[in-house]
Protein backbone atom coordinates (compact mmCIF):
# COMPACT_ATOMS: atom_id res chain seq x y z
CA UNK A 1 0.00 0.00 0.00
CA UNK A 2 0.95 3.50 -0.48
CA UNK A 3 2.87 5.72 1.91
CA UNK A 4 1.61 8.54 2.47
CA UNK A 5 3.21 11.53 4.18
CA UNK A 6 1.22 14.37 6.16
CA UNK A 7 2.84 17.81 6.77
CA UNK A 8 0.08 20.40 8.89
CA UNK A 9 0.20 24.11 8.50
CA UNK A 10 -1.99 27.38 9.60
CA UNK A 11 -2.00 30.44 6.57
CA UNK A 12 -0.22 32.86 7.84
CA UNK A 13 -0.82 37.07 6.82
CA UNK A 14 2.76 36.63 4.70
CA UNK A 15 0.90 34.04 2.61
CA UNK A 16 -1.48 36.25 1.35
CA UNK A 17 -2.80 38.53 -1.64
CA UNK A 18 -4.12 41.78 -1.37
CA UNK A 19 -7.88 40.05 -1.84
CA UNK A 20 -6.52 37.98 1.68
CA UNK A 21 -6.19 34.58 0.00
CA UNK A 22 -3.01 32.50 -0.93
CA UNK A 23 -0.25 33.80 -3.11
CA UNK A 24 -0.44 30.66 -5.47
CA UNK A 25 3.57 30.34 -5.86
CA UNK A 26 3.25 29.36 -2.09
CA UNK A 27 1.96 26.49 -3.21
CA UNK A 28 4.58 25.59 -4.60
CA UNK A 29 6.74 26.30 -1.73
CA UNK A 30 4.57 23.65 0.12
CA UNK A 31 4.70 21.39 -2.43
CA UNK A 32 8.63 21.10 -2.35
CA UNK A 33 8.97 21.28 1.61
CA UNK A 34 6.55 18.07 1.68
CA UNK A 35 8.80 16.56 -1.31
CA UNK A 36 11.71 16.97 1.34
CA UNK A 37 9.97 15.44 4.49
CA UNK A 38 8.59 12.75 2.41
CA UNK A 39 12.24 11.74 1.35
CA UNK A 40 13.60 12.15 4.84
CA UNK A 41 10.74 10.15 6.42
CA UNK A 42 11.93 7.11 4.12
CA UNK A 43 15.33 7.61 4.56
CA UNK A 44 16.21 9.40 1.79
CA UNK A 45 17.44 12.71 3.02
CA UNK A 46 17.87 14.88 0.30
CA UNK A 47 20.82 16.55 1.21
CA UNK A 48 22.33 13.58 2.73
CA UNK A 49 21.99 12.00 -1.19
CA UNK A 50 23.70 15.05 -2.45
CA UNK A 51 26.91 15.13 -0.21
CA UNK A 52 27.43 11.40 0.10
CA UNK A 53 26.27 10.18 -3.62
CA UNK A 54 26.50 13.70 -5.38
CA UNK A 55 22.44 13.27 -6.38
CA UNK A 56 19.69 15.15 -6.57
CA UNK A 57 16.14 14.51 -7.47
CA UNK A 58 15.47 18.07 -9.71
CA UNK A 59 12.44 19.31 -10.93
CA UNK A 60 11.27 18.77 -14.29
CA UNK A 61 7.55 19.62 -14.20
CA UNK A 62 5.19 20.78 -11.39
CA UNK A 63 1.71 21.48 -11.47
CA UNK A 64 -1.31 22.62 -9.45
CA UNK A 65 -4.81 22.63 -9.49
CA UNK A 66 -6.99 25.34 -7.87
CA UNK A 67 -9.95 24.40 -6.20
CA UNK A 68 -10.44 26.44 -3.17
CA UNK A 69 -8.98 29.49 -2.13
CA UNK A 70 -7.73 29.75 1.49
CA UNK A 71 -7.37 32.28 3.80
CA UNK A 72 -6.06 33.75 7.42
CA UNK A 73 -5.26 31.04 9.77
CA UNK A 74 -7.17 28.26 7.87
CA UNK A 75 -5.52 24.88 9.40
CA UNK A 76 -4.44 22.76 6.53
CA UNK A 77 -2.42 19.53 5.94
CA UNK A 78 -0.70 18.42 2.55
CA UNK A 79 -0.66 14.82 1.55
CA UNK A 80 2.18 13.73 -0.46
CA UNK A 81 3.02 10.46 -1.68
CA UNK A 82 5.07 8.85 -4.98
CA UNK A 83 2.52 7.82 -7.96
CA UNK A 84 5.31 6.79 -10.32
CA UNK A 85 8.77 5.19 -10.55
CA UNK A 86 10.03 5.64 -14.32
CA UNK A 87 13.43 4.97 -15.14
CA UNK A 88 14.99 8.07 -14.37
CA UNK A 89 12.04 9.81 -12.87
CA UNK A 90 9.12 9.98 -10.10
CA UNK A 91 5.97 11.64 -9.82
CA UNK A 92 5.52 13.10 -6.39
CA UNK A 93 1.43 14.10 -5.80
CA UNK A 94 0.25 16.27 -3.46
CA UNK A 95 -3.04 17.21 -1.64
CA UNK A 96 -3.77 19.91 0.08
CA UNK A 97 -6.48 19.59 2.65
CA UNK A 98 -8.53 22.22 4.39
CA UNK A 99 -8.67 20.83 7.74
CA UNK A 100 -12.13 22.33 8.61
CA UNK A 101 -14.11 20.00 6.08
CA UNK A 102 -11.40 17.94 4.59
CA UNK A 103 -12.09 19.83 1.27
CA UNK A 104 -9.19 19.61 -1.40
CA UNK A 105 -7.94 23.51 -1.80
CA UNK A 106 -5.11 22.63 -4.37
CA UNK A 107 -3.60 19.12 -5.83
CA UNK A 108 -0.60 18.84 -7.92
CA UNK A 109 2.36 17.01 -8.68
CA UNK A 110 6.22 17.14 -8.82
CA UNK A 111 7.76 15.25 -11.74
CA UNK A 112 11.21 14.63 -10.40
CA UNK A 113 14.28 13.73 -12.62
CA UNK A 114 17.29 11.64 -11.00
CA UNK A 115 20.52 13.55 -11.75
CA UNK A 116 23.98 13.56 -10.94
CA UNK A 117 26.09 15.97 -9.95
CA UNK A 118 29.71 15.56 -11.66
CA UNK A 119 32.38 17.19 -10.46
CA UNK A 120 32.83 20.29 -12.23
CA UNK A 121 29.31 21.21 -10.78
CA UNK A 122 27.53 20.21 -14.18
CA UNK A 123 24.26 17.45 -14.15
CA UNK A 124 23.58 15.16 -16.00
CA UNK A 125 20.06 12.44 -15.73
CA UNK A 126 20.59 9.39 -15.19
CA UNK A 127 18.50 6.06 -14.41
CA UNK A 128 17.87 5.73 -10.65
CA UNK A 129 20.26 3.52 -8.78
CA UNK A 130 19.20 0.20 -7.39
CA UNK A 131 19.40 0.84 -3.43
CA UNK A 132 17.21 4.02 -4.04
CA UNK A 133 14.81 2.66 -6.59
CA UNK A 134 14.31 -0.43 -4.10
CA UNK A 135 13.45 2.22 -0.97
CA UNK A 136 11.18 4.52 -3.29
CA UNK A 137 9.52 1.42 -4.73
CA UNK A 138 8.93 0.12 -1.22
CA UNK A 139 7.11 3.32 0.05
CA UNK A 140 5.41 3.46 -3.80
CA UNK B 1 -1.01 38.69 -34.66
CA UNK B 2 -0.49 37.29 -31.22
CA UNK B 3 0.38 40.67 -28.80
CA UNK B 4 3.75 39.22 -26.63
CA UNK B 5 4.43 40.99 -23.62
CA UNK B 6 8.49 40.90 -22.23
CA UNK B 7 9.51 41.64 -18.99
CA UNK B 8 13.53 41.16 -18.22
CA UNK B 9 15.41 39.88 -14.92
CA UNK B 10 18.56 39.51 -13.57
CA UNK B 11 18.95 36.53 -11.15
CA UNK B 12 19.53 37.18 -7.66
CA UNK B 13 21.34 35.69 -4.60
CA UNK B 14 17.75 35.35 -2.86
CA UNK B 15 16.53 33.27 -5.95
CA UNK B 16 18.93 30.68 -5.70
CA UNK B 17 18.78 27.33 -3.58
CA UNK B 18 21.69 25.66 -2.09
CA UNK B 19 22.84 24.49 -5.51
CA UNK B 20 23.02 27.61 -6.47
CA UNK B 21 20.18 27.38 -9.10
CA UNK B 22 16.97 29.17 -9.21
CA UNK B 23 14.85 27.84 -6.48
CA UNK B 24 11.46 26.97 -8.44
CA UNK B 25 8.41 28.83 -6.56
CA UNK B 26 10.36 31.94 -8.16
CA UNK B 27 9.08 30.87 -11.19
CA UNK B 28 5.85 30.79 -10.55
CA UNK B 29 6.20 34.54 -9.03
CA UNK B 30 7.79 35.73 -12.21
CA UNK B 31 4.87 34.38 -14.57
CA UNK B 32 2.35 35.84 -12.01
CA UNK B 33 4.03 39.22 -12.13
CA UNK B 34 4.56 38.64 -16.09
CA UNK B 35 0.75 38.23 -16.01
CA UNK B 36 -0.30 41.20 -14.65
CA UNK B 37 2.06 43.26 -16.98
CA UNK B 38 0.58 41.63 -19.72
CA UNK B 39 -2.85 43.04 -18.20
CA UNK B 40 -1.78 46.06 -17.39
CA UNK B 41 -0.19 46.71 -21.41
CA UNK B 42 -3.86 45.56 -23.34
CA UNK B 43 -5.46 48.37 -20.71
CA UNK B 44 -6.49 45.75 -18.16
CA UNK B 45 -5.20 46.71 -15.08
CA UNK B 46 -6.00 43.92 -12.65
CA UNK B 47 -6.37 46.18 -9.82
CA UNK B 48 -8.59 48.24 -11.47
CA UNK B 49 -10.83 45.45 -12.81
CA UNK B 50 -11.23 44.40 -9.03
CA UNK B 51 -11.82 48.11 -7.54
CA UNK B 52 -14.03 49.21 -10.57
CA UNK B 53 -15.64 46.11 -11.72
CA UNK B 54 -15.57 43.44 -8.60
CA UNK B 55 -13.63 41.20 -11.96
CA UNK B 56 -10.67 38.80 -11.10
CA UNK B 57 -8.89 36.92 -12.91
CA UNK B 58 -8.00 33.93 -10.56
CA UNK B 59 -5.90 31.49 -11.15
CA UNK B 60 -7.45 27.67 -11.97
CA UNK B 61 -4.45 25.51 -12.76
CA UNK B 62 -0.81 26.36 -13.17
CA UNK B 63 2.30 24.64 -14.66
CA UNK B 64 5.88 24.65 -15.86
CA UNK B 65 8.43 22.56 -17.39
CA UNK B 66 11.88 23.15 -16.11
CA UNK B 67 14.82 22.78 -18.90
CA UNK B 68 17.47 24.33 -18.12
CA UNK B 69 18.47 25.77 -14.68
CA UNK B 70 19.45 29.22 -14.11
CA UNK B 71 22.47 30.68 -11.97
CA UNK B 72 23.73 33.76 -10.21
CA UNK B 73 23.46 36.67 -12.11
CA UNK B 74 21.73 35.35 -15.36
CA UNK B 75 19.67 37.45 -17.06
CA UNK B 76 16.62 36.14 -18.63
CA UNK B 77 13.20 37.89 -19.95
CA UNK B 78 9.97 36.27 -20.15
CA UNK B 79 7.42 36.53 -23.10
CA UNK B 80 4.21 35.94 -22.19
CA UNK B 81 0.66 35.94 -24.75
CA UNK B 82 -2.66 34.73 -24.63
CA UNK B 83 -2.88 31.38 -25.55
CA UNK B 84 -6.64 30.52 -25.31
CA UNK B 85 -9.56 32.42 -24.80
CA UNK B 86 -12.73 30.38 -23.57
CA UNK B 87 -15.96 31.09 -22.50
CA UNK B 88 -14.99 31.83 -18.99
CA UNK B 89 -11.38 30.78 -19.21
CA UNK B 90 -7.93 32.44 -20.90
CA UNK B 91 -4.56 30.72 -21.15
CA UNK B 92 -1.31 32.81 -20.71
CA UNK B 93 1.62 31.25 -21.91
CA UNK B 94 5.08 32.33 -20.16
CA UNK B 95 8.67 31.38 -21.90
CA UNK B 96 11.47 32.11 -19.32
CA UNK B 97 14.62 32.88 -21.74
CA UNK B 98 18.12 32.79 -21.27
CA UNK B 99 19.31 35.92 -22.82
CA UNK B 100 23.08 34.53 -23.22
CA UNK B 101 22.05 31.77 -26.29
CA UNK B 102 17.86 32.39 -26.45
CA UNK B 103 17.61 28.63 -24.81
CA UNK B 104 14.49 28.62 -23.19
CA UNK B 105 14.85 27.41 -19.05
CA UNK B 106 11.55 26.93 -18.43
CA UNK B 107 8.16 27.37 -20.53
CA UNK B 108 4.83 27.35 -18.23
CA UNK B 109 1.09 28.81 -18.34
CA UNK B 110 -1.39 30.11 -16.26
CA UNK B 111 -4.60 28.85 -16.70
CA UNK B 112 -7.12 32.12 -15.41
CA UNK B 113 -11.06 32.13 -14.77
CA UNK B 114 -12.83 35.48 -14.31
CA UNK B 115 -13.81 35.30 -11.39
CA UNK B 116 -16.65 38.13 -9.68
CA UNK B 117 -16.46 38.74 -6.50
CA UNK B 118 -19.48 39.40 -4.53
CA UNK B 119 -20.71 42.02 -1.95
CA UNK B 120 -20.33 38.86 0.58
CA UNK B 121 -16.42 38.74 -0.92
CA UNK B 122 -17.27 35.57 -2.00
CA UNK B 123 -16.61 34.65 -5.16
CA UNK B 124 -18.11 33.53 -8.19
CA UNK B 125 -16.91 32.01 -11.98
CA UNK B 126 -18.94 33.82 -14.77
CA UNK B 127 -18.75 34.45 -18.59
CA UNK B 128 -15.96 37.10 -19.23
CA UNK B 129 -17.87 40.24 -20.16
CA UNK B 130 -18.06 41.23 -23.54
CA UNK B 131 -16.37 44.30 -23.53
CA UNK B 132 -13.50 42.62 -21.41
CA UNK B 133 -13.43 39.45 -23.92
CA UNK B 134 -12.94 42.05 -26.77
CA UNK B 135 -9.72 43.59 -25.40
CA UNK B 136 -8.43 40.46 -24.75
CA UNK B 137 -9.11 39.10 -28.25
CA UNK B 138 -7.72 41.43 -29.90
CA UNK B 139 -4.69 41.00 -28.35
CA UNK B 140 -4.46 37.21 -28.73
CA UNK C 1 5.36 38.49 34.86
CA UNK C 2 6.23 38.93 30.78
CA UNK C 3 4.12 36.38 28.92
CA UNK C 4 5.72 34.76 26.27
CA UNK C 5 4.69 33.02 22.55
CA UNK C 6 6.41 30.16 20.99
CA UNK C 7 6.02 28.78 18.03
CA UNK C 8 8.58 25.98 16.53
CA UNK C 9 9.81 25.55 12.63
CA UNK C 10 12.04 23.30 11.14
CA UNK C 11 14.54 24.73 8.40
CA UNK C 12 13.55 23.94 4.60
CA UNK C 13 15.17 23.74 2.07
CA UNK C 14 13.30 27.02 0.33
CA UNK C 15 14.62 28.40 3.34
CA UNK C 16 18.39 28.14 2.39
CA UNK C 17 20.85 30.38 -0.06
CA UNK C 18 23.96 29.46 -1.97
CA UNK C 19 25.84 28.83 1.19
CA UNK C 20 23.30 26.43 2.73
CA UNK C 21 22.45 29.03 5.34
CA UNK C 22 18.93 31.06 5.94
CA UNK C 23 18.62 34.00 3.57
CA UNK C 24 17.83 36.53 6.49
CA UNK C 25 14.97 38.11 5.09
CA UNK C 26 13.02 34.38 5.88
CA UNK C 27 14.08 35.51 9.54
CA UNK C 28 11.72 38.98 9.06
CA UNK C 29 8.65 36.59 8.40
CA UNK C 30 8.66 34.41 10.48
CA UNK C 31 8.66 37.15 13.08
CA UNK C 32 5.87 38.97 11.54
CA UNK C 33 4.36 35.29 11.63
CA UNK C 34 5.25 35.08 15.35
CA UNK C 35 3.97 38.60 16.17
CA UNK C 36 0.45 37.22 14.71
CA UNK C 37 0.36 34.26 17.23
CA UNK C 38 1.84 36.33 19.78
CA UNK C 39 -1.57 38.33 19.21
CA UNK C 40 -3.86 36.11 18.55
CA UNK C 41 -2.94 34.48 21.52
CA UNK C 42 -3.79 37.44 23.89
CA UNK C 43 -6.99 37.69 22.22
CA UNK C 44 -6.41 40.43 19.86
CA UNK C 45 -6.73 38.80 16.15
CA UNK C 46 -5.01 41.04 13.69
CA UNK C 47 -7.44 40.31 11.43
CA UNK C 48 -9.87 40.31 13.07
CA UNK C 49 -9.02 44.04 14.64
CA UNK C 50 -8.71 44.96 11.10
CA UNK C 51 -12.48 44.17 10.18
CA UNK C 52 -14.29 45.34 13.39
CA UNK C 53 -12.49 48.12 14.66
CA UNK C 54 -9.98 49.30 11.78
CA UNK C 55 -7.32 49.42 13.56
CA UNK C 56 -4.18 47.84 12.33
CA UNK C 57 -0.86 47.41 14.26
CA UNK C 58 1.81 48.30 11.25
CA UNK C 59 5.51 48.12 11.08
CA UNK C 60 7.42 51.39 12.09
CA UNK C 61 10.94 49.74 12.28
CA UNK C 62 11.69 46.10 12.32
CA UNK C 63 16.01 44.58 13.15
CA UNK C 64 18.06 42.02 13.91
CA UNK C 65 21.36 40.44 14.87
CA UNK C 66 22.36 37.07 13.22
CA UNK C 67 24.73 35.33 15.62
CA UNK C 68 24.74 31.70 14.33
CA UNK C 69 23.54 30.31 11.10
CA UNK C 70 21.14 27.72 10.91
CA UNK C 71 21.20 25.35 8.04
CA UNK C 72 18.46 22.13 6.57
CA UNK C 73 16.24 20.74 9.18
CA UNK C 74 17.41 22.72 12.03
CA UNK C 75 14.74 22.38 14.31
CA UNK C 76 14.11 26.18 15.66
CA UNK C 77 11.77 27.81 18.37
CA UNK C 78 11.25 31.72 18.40
CA UNK C 79 10.13 33.25 21.66
CA UNK C 80 8.20 36.51 21.41
CA UNK C 81 6.84 38.81 23.91
CA UNK C 82 6.18 42.61 24.50
CA UNK C 83 8.86 44.52 25.82
CA UNK C 84 7.37 48.15 25.96
CA UNK C 85 3.98 50.08 25.39
CA UNK C 86 4.11 53.53 24.74
CA UNK C 87 1.33 55.74 23.59
CA UNK C 88 0.79 55.08 20.27
CA UNK C 89 3.56 52.43 20.04
CA UNK C 90 4.60 48.22 21.12
CA UNK C 91 7.68 46.90 20.76
CA UNK C 92 7.69 43.12 20.28
CA UNK C 93 11.03 40.82 20.98
CA UNK C 94 11.72 37.96 19.15
CA UNK C 95 14.36 35.17 19.89
CA UNK C 96 15.17 32.66 17.29
CA UNK C 97 16.68 29.42 19.11
CA UNK C 98 18.63 26.53 17.84
CA UNK C 99 16.66 23.91 19.87
CA UNK C 100 19.67 21.50 19.90
CA UNK C 101 22.06 23.61 22.28
CA UNK C 102 19.55 26.54 23.19
CA UNK C 103 21.86 29.31 21.23
CA UNK C 104 20.04 32.31 20.41
CA UNK C 105 20.31 32.54 16.35
CA UNK C 106 18.53 35.83 15.71
CA UNK C 107 17.40 38.13 17.98
CA UNK C 108 15.04 40.73 16.69
CA UNK C 109 12.23 43.13 17.18
CA UNK C 110 9.31 45.01 15.30
CA UNK C 111 8.21 48.23 16.41
CA UNK C 112 4.67 48.47 15.70
CA UNK C 113 2.48 51.29 15.77
CA UNK C 114 -1.41 51.70 16.41
CA UNK C 115 -2.83 52.90 13.14
CA UNK C 116 -6.34 53.19 12.18
CA UNK C 117 -7.83 52.65 8.81
CA UNK C 118 -10.23 55.58 7.39
CA UNK C 119 -13.26 55.62 5.78
CA UNK C 120 -10.74 56.30 2.40
CA UNK C 121 -8.43 53.78 3.09
CA UNK C 122 -5.82 56.30 4.36
CA UNK C 123 -3.89 55.56 7.35
CA UNK C 124 -3.65 57.55 10.39
CA UNK C 125 -1.69 56.61 14.06
CA UNK C 126 -3.51 56.81 17.00
CA UNK C 127 -3.22 56.12 20.66
CA UNK C 128 -3.61 52.45 21.29
CA UNK C 129 -7.32 52.45 22.29
CA UNK C 130 -7.73 52.03 26.31
CA UNK C 131 -9.31 48.46 25.79
CA UNK C 132 -6.40 47.09 23.42
CA UNK C 133 -3.92 48.43 25.75
CA UNK C 134 -5.58 47.07 29.01
CA UNK C 135 -5.10 43.63 27.12
CA UNK C 136 -1.91 44.35 25.81
CA UNK C 137 0.02 45.20 29.48
CA UNK C 138 -1.63 42.47 31.45
CA UNK C 139 0.51 40.38 29.00
CA UNK C 140 3.68 42.67 28.95
CA UNK D 1 32.65 61.49 -2.47
CA UNK D 2 30.60 58.28 -1.65
CA UNK D 3 29.40 55.98 -4.46
CA UNK D 4 26.26 55.13 -5.12
CA UNK D 5 24.34 52.39 -6.34
CA UNK D 6 21.17 52.68 -7.78
CA UNK D 7 18.15 49.97 -8.70
CA UNK D 8 14.54 50.44 -9.69
CA UNK D 9 11.75 48.49 -9.63
CA UNK D 10 7.92 48.53 -9.65
CA UNK D 11 5.82 46.72 -7.05
CA UNK D 12 4.29 43.65 -7.64
CA UNK D 13 0.83 42.15 -6.95
CA UNK D 14 2.88 39.29 -4.80
CA UNK D 15 4.72 41.99 -3.12
CA UNK D 16 1.12 42.72 -1.19
CA UNK D 17 -0.40 41.79 1.93
CA UNK D 18 -3.89 41.95 2.32
CA UNK D 19 -3.86 45.60 3.17
CA UNK D 20 -2.47 46.36 -0.11
CA UNK D 21 0.69 47.55 0.59
CA UNK D 22 4.09 45.94 0.45
CA UNK D 23 4.95 43.19 3.20
CA UNK D 24 7.59 44.12 4.95
CA UNK D 25 10.02 40.97 4.39
CA UNK D 26 10.42 42.14 0.77
CA UNK D 27 12.29 45.43 1.54
CA UNK D 28 15.20 43.16 3.33
CA UNK D 29 14.91 40.96 0.04
CA UNK D 30 15.44 44.33 -1.85
CA UNK D 31 18.41 45.48 0.04
CA UNK D 32 19.99 42.38 0.05
CA UNK D 33 19.94 42.37 -3.89
CA UNK D 34 20.82 45.90 -3.70
CA UNK D 35 23.93 45.49 -1.74
CA UNK D 36 25.09 42.29 -4.59
CA UNK D 37 24.51 45.02 -7.32
CA UNK D 38 26.42 47.60 -5.46
CA UNK D 39 29.28 45.05 -4.89
CA UNK D 40 29.22 43.81 -8.77
CA UNK D 41 29.47 47.46 -9.64
CA UNK D 42 32.44 47.55 -7.78
CA UNK D 43 34.21 44.80 -8.89
CA UNK D 44 33.50 42.54 -6.28
CA UNK D 45 31.21 40.30 -7.45
CA UNK D 46 30.72 38.87 -4.50
CA UNK D 47 29.75 34.65 -5.70
CA UNK D 48 33.14 35.37 -7.40
CA UNK D 49 35.00 36.54 -3.70
CA UNK D 50 33.47 33.39 -2.70
CA UNK D 51 34.68 31.12 -5.23
CA UNK D 52 38.24 32.45 -5.77
CA UNK D 53 39.16 33.50 -2.41
CA UNK D 54 36.21 32.14 0.10
CA UNK D 55 35.22 35.66 1.28
CA UNK D 56 31.94 36.42 2.49
CA UNK D 57 30.16 39.49 3.18
CA UNK D 58 28.03 37.81 5.81
CA UNK D 59 24.88 39.64 7.56
CA UNK D 60 25.58 40.25 11.00
CA UNK D 61 23.44 42.75 11.50
CA UNK D 62 19.55 44.76 9.57
CA UNK D 63 17.43 47.03 10.95
CA UNK D 64 14.61 49.45 8.41
CA UNK D 65 12.58 52.35 8.92
CA UNK D 66 9.10 52.29 7.40
CA UNK D 67 7.81 55.90 6.60
CA UNK D 68 5.23 55.43 4.01
CA UNK D 69 3.49 52.49 2.39
CA UNK D 70 4.32 51.06 -1.19
CA UNK D 71 1.29 49.85 -3.34
CA UNK D 72 0.74 48.00 -6.67
CA UNK D 73 2.40 49.37 -9.43
CA UNK D 74 4.01 52.34 -7.57
CA UNK D 75 8.00 53.08 -9.10
CA UNK D 76 10.51 52.89 -6.71
CA UNK D 77 13.98 53.28 -6.48
CA UNK D 78 16.94 51.94 -3.97
CA UNK D 79 19.79 54.09 -3.55
CA UNK D 80 22.62 52.24 -1.64
CA UNK D 81 26.36 53.14 -0.18
CA UNK D 82 28.94 52.08 1.87
CA UNK D 83 28.60 54.01 5.20
CA UNK D 84 31.47 52.98 7.39
CA UNK D 85 34.10 50.66 6.76
CA UNK D 86 35.29 49.15 10.10
CA UNK D 87 38.19 46.25 10.55
CA UNK D 88 35.91 43.55 9.91
CA UNK D 89 32.71 45.20 9.43
CA UNK D 90 30.98 47.29 6.58
CA UNK D 91 27.84 49.12 6.64
CA UNK D 92 25.82 49.68 3.45
CA UNK D 93 22.77 52.16 3.95
CA UNK D 94 19.90 51.75 1.68
CA UNK D 95 17.23 54.03 0.95
CA UNK D 96 13.83 52.94 -0.66
CA UNK D 97 12.40 55.56 -2.47
CA UNK D 98 9.05 56.48 -4.16
CA UNK D 99 9.73 58.01 -7.96
CA UNK D 100 6.75 59.99 -8.04
CA UNK D 101 7.26 62.43 -5.03
CA UNK D 102 11.12 61.17 -4.38
CA UNK D 103 9.72 60.60 -0.39
CA UNK D 104 11.62 57.79 1.30
CA UNK D 105 9.98 54.79 2.07
CA UNK D 106 11.93 52.95 3.88
CA UNK D 107 15.09 53.56 5.23
CA UNK D 108 17.41 50.58 6.36
CA UNK D 109 21.41 49.72 7.02
CA UNK D 110 22.60 46.31 6.44
CA UNK D 111 26.14 45.50 8.67
CA UNK D 112 27.90 42.95 6.51
CA UNK D 113 31.04 40.88 8.43
CA UNK D 114 33.89 39.86 6.46
CA UNK D 115 34.09 35.88 7.03
CA UNK D 116 36.52 33.22 5.52
CA UNK D 117 34.65 30.00 4.56
CA UNK D 118 37.41 27.38 6.00
CA UNK D 119 38.07 24.09 4.47
CA UNK D 120 35.75 22.49 6.59
CA UNK D 121 32.77 24.80 5.41
CA UNK D 122 32.95 26.60 8.87
CA UNK D 123 32.94 30.31 8.69
CA UNK D 124 35.48 32.54 10.68
CA UNK D 125 35.54 36.43 10.85
CA UNK D 126 38.75 38.42 9.57
CA UNK D 127 40.19 41.20 8.82
CA UNK D 128 38.91 42.35 5.94
CA UNK D 129 41.88 42.01 3.45
CA UNK D 130 43.98 45.03 1.98
CA UNK D 131 43.23 44.62 -1.38
CA UNK D 132 39.76 44.35 -1.09
CA UNK D 133 39.48 47.40 1.05
CA UNK D 134 41.39 49.44 -0.70
CA UNK D 135 38.22 49.01 -3.21
CA UNK D 136 35.75 49.60 -0.79
CA UNK D 137 37.47 53.03 0.17
CA UNK D 138 37.66 54.10 -3.01
CA UNK D 139 34.14 53.64 -3.19
CA UNK D 140 32.74 54.84 0.33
Amino acid sequence: MSFKSKITKTIRWGDLDPLGIVFYPRFYEWMDEASHVLFNRIGLNLVKLLKEKELIFALAETRAIYLKPLMYQDKIFIISYIKKILDKIIIIKHEIIHLKDNAISVEGYEKRICVKQLSDKTLKAITIPKNVRKILEKEK
